[in-house]
């Protein structure tokens, strides 16, 4: 190490906008990607997992981000310094979503896969974007995609295994809901908007539409028009749009009625005779009969005009899932949780390889935002229970007390034993207490000579130190000396009464 | 899409030393890795999960390739586009190992971390080496670690957890061996050779140790010396070393005898009264008692000083895990599967953020070898079941056959209806073999009429098609009409049948 010694002190910190997860957080994350696995698989699907590094080439663009096709993701190009003539190698990058990889995949192997290919991911992505409060460089998503089939049972599928996950990983029926629309409508009312298929103002309309849930139908209009006095006193330009060219995307927005049958009679009134629109009027009806027929209610899955989702390579149907209800930001306002899952039909991804176009309908669930959202409602356990802490009076008998450790651990209790240093047995306490440890065991020179050990109740220690008022409190012990042979009854015992409710 | 049509079309490939993985592939190493991280988890250790990628300044050099120190790592230098003036940000790299993020991780946050800090790690890290049969870019880790103590007990306790992983993950007794040695001794051994700490010898010495195992006492003695021709007929440089220079190498190397006090009484013997080697040889003894108090036996854990790993940030014990069955390389060559895991003390790692020495220990399963491992050996299964499929015969009734899957389902049947274009029926039985279906269901307008269903049994109708000569085997059906109220029971009774043994 001693050249290192030389070189100034490198800097201890994560990359900017990049963080760690630490205990609870990463096992609460595995055994949701375990739960969505479960669901996903019992649907039918196969995992896959594709290297979390591409070619820039077969990656493509299709980030979100329109104005910076160039940005988004972490690449470089590699330096081939196995080649004999030392010239530069492919430009490698790290995939920003699950999606753009299948399309590799699919391609790369369709003579083997089965057709239709049903498969599931599930891992980190990474986007090189400004970070923020809340979003993060590198995140974790968890995918399901049917490529090879243009039935809208598919998609319908699709629909109602996201409404199935989430509720199996705990957002009950009522705290959220899957929203679908179809591209092909939103193609329609630009078609009868008058808005040639390469008009820039396509993307304007687009982007307006996604500000509906703000601004509001009159918003939407002036938006559309003749631009808007926003409310930070700003003036927002307008797409300049006629007042009857901005018609259709207003019959469009209100389009949604009680039932299935309702909204497709206003959707069908919005396009007129646009042949696309129809056509996307005609999915939905098929998605809802489905949809219907397997049980599946409005409250769960609704037909829903008013999403877009940002994605450009989306081609039918598009869904989103949101959950309903509110929480408090970080400035202690009320807001919406919002979308943690989105989809939809693309059925161009795979041609970009092969020149043939494949059908796919795919979903993607954003884990770590799930997650969110239940430690938000406190439905997650914020701190359980650490190990079990055999203590080190005698550091001379270390094995001793690996042994009581071993015997611990065969019981199927977590344990272990101290190993920091042991002469300041308060450090031993205050460590078991970051810990989160239930029970210390402690095992002097007097506890060996005498067959016992002192096993010590930190849970009811804590209790007892903070209510230290309260007389029925003061008599509960929190300390038992008790013969080494209890030591599992006895751990076992006191785990148990922690996890009982308080009187 | 109309812009990328006109572009050439992208490759649909891997880059170069990447791949990936399906199926079961990728479940069976979720599981595995869940195992492990359960065995972790139970000793005491905390999960961590750091990001993927690093600042290179953080990371730092301590790839085993001390030929090529800079190469190894995929970096690239972050263009800041957030940055008002432009100008180039750090330097990012992919991770390349488990510990190095540790280091910075226990750096940045050991304020707050509890010391001892214990935790473990799994993910992919990633390699820009070399790619060869085997040998990928992006590979498993799966680590744990016990940060800020000295205590030898604390190594001993990660060979015992090593050795319990391992037999957890079905590696029986017998089947592996976790090899301990120390670099304390080894530093011994080259200071009674009157090497001191910066002779470049010493890097030639510690390669030479390491071929032990292939050339043999009298092959190293060459080596070390004047040189030696091999089997390939070149002929291949010796240290230098002198004939006396070299003893306490081949000392050192033959030392192992059939209990740990006999080793280390030759221990003692080879490294003379270098204080290093004895401090050394007292930590093996130290670790040996533990062992043995443990139960551990040498045929689990053994002291054994032949082993030295690569890695130059050791700093005291080294362990290594090997798995001593044989199996068949790819050329039908019976050999040895080889290390799986291995770790170490690095009581230095920590020192180059903070300045101060915080004495560590951990160890790395290299979960993708010990699964290829188990693969070999046949302890894993190759093609488990595929969904039921429920098939397509009338494409206006597909609401009728996702309910049948809806119920399939419910019942805790992994299934699906077929998605594909169900034209050809043909090709509806050829997409149920090529996904292992073990049942397809069949409901065409004449069993819609008469409230009957047809259920396949697509494996024995596999076994019969096979063992179309055997009498016995002909008469039995593989295909069963009942009423459509039976779908589950009859469905559960072939399912059954199937996973009994042939008679």
């Amino acid at each position: 190490m001693a050249k290192i010694k030389k070189q100034p002190r490198p800097k201890a910190i994560t990359p900017k906008g990049f963080r760690d997860y630490f205990g609870e957080e990463v096992t609460q994350r595995s055994e949701m990607l375990r739960t969505i696995a479960g669901v996903y698989h019992h649907y039918g699907f196969e995992a896959l997992e594709s290297s979390a590094v591409e070619t820039v080439e077969a990656l493509g663009k299709f980030l979100p981000d329109v104005d910076r096709p160039n940005a988004g993701v972490f690449a470089w190009q590699e330096a081939d310094e196995h080649d004999p003539e030392g010239k530069p190698g492919d430009w490698m990058a790290l995939r920003y979503d699950l999606t753009a990889p299948l399309a590799r995949v699919y391609a790369q192997h369709r003579n083997e896969l089965p057709s239709p290919y049903r498969r599931y991911a599930m891992g980190p992505v990474w986007r090189n974007e400004k970070p923020g409060p809340g979003r993060f460089r590198q995140f974790y998503q968890c995918d399901a995609d049917t490529v090879g089939t243009a039935s809208m049972a598919a998609d319908a599928e699709i629909c109602m295994m996201l409404s199935d996950t989430l509720e199996r990983v705990g957002i009950p029926r009522g705290d959220y809901l899957v929203r679908v629309n179809n591209r092909k409508v939103l193609n329609g009312i630009l078609e009868a908007m008058g808005l040639a298929e390469d008009d820039p103002k396509r993307d304007d309309v687009l982007r307006t539409i996604d500000k509906f849930d703000k601004v509001g139908e009159a918003g939407v209009r002036e938006l559309l028009t003749k631009g808007r006095l926003d409310a930070s006193g700003a003036y927002i330009d307008g797409v300049g749009l006629g007042d009857a060219q901005a018609d259709p995307v207003l019959a469009f927005l209100t389009s949604r009625a009680d039932d299935v049958a309702g909204t497709m009679q206003n959707l069908r009134a919005a396009v007129g005779d646009s042949k696309t629109g129809l056509e996307g009027i005609g999915e939905l009806e098929q998605i809802g009969e489905l949809l219907a027929a397997g049980g599946y209610g409005q409250d769960q899955i609704l037909i829903d005009p008013s999403i877009v989702r940002g994605l450009g390579y989306y081609t039918g149907p598009v869904f989103e899932a949101e959950l309903t209800f509110e929480i408090f930001d970080e400035k202690g306002r009320k807001r919406q949780f919002g979308s943690v899952a989105g989809g939809g039909r693309y059925d161009g991804l795979v041609k970009r390889f092969t020149g043939q176009e494949v059908p796919a309908v795919g979903l993607s669930i954003g884990v770590d935002r799930l997650l969110a959202a239940l430690r938000e409602k406190g439905r997650l356990d914020a701190t359980p229970k650490g190990p079990v802490v055999v203590t080190v009076m005698d550091r001379a008998r270390m094995a001793d007390y690996q042994s009581m450790v071993a015997e611990l651990r065969n019981a199927g209790i977590r344990a272990e034993v101290y190993l920091g240093n042991p002469k300041n047995f308060g450090n031993q306490l205050k460590y078991a207490d970051k810990r989160n440890s239930p029970i210390a065991v402690i095992e002097g020179g007097d506890e060996k000579e005498k067959g016992v050990i002192q096993i010590k109740d930190l849970i009811l220690g804590a209790k007892i130190a903070e209510s230290a008022t309260l007389e029925e409190w003061k008599e509960r012990p929190s300390q038992f000396e008790v013969p080494r042979g209890d030591l599992i009854a006895k751990v076992r015992e006191i785990l148990a009464s922690q996890d009982e409710p308080d009187e």
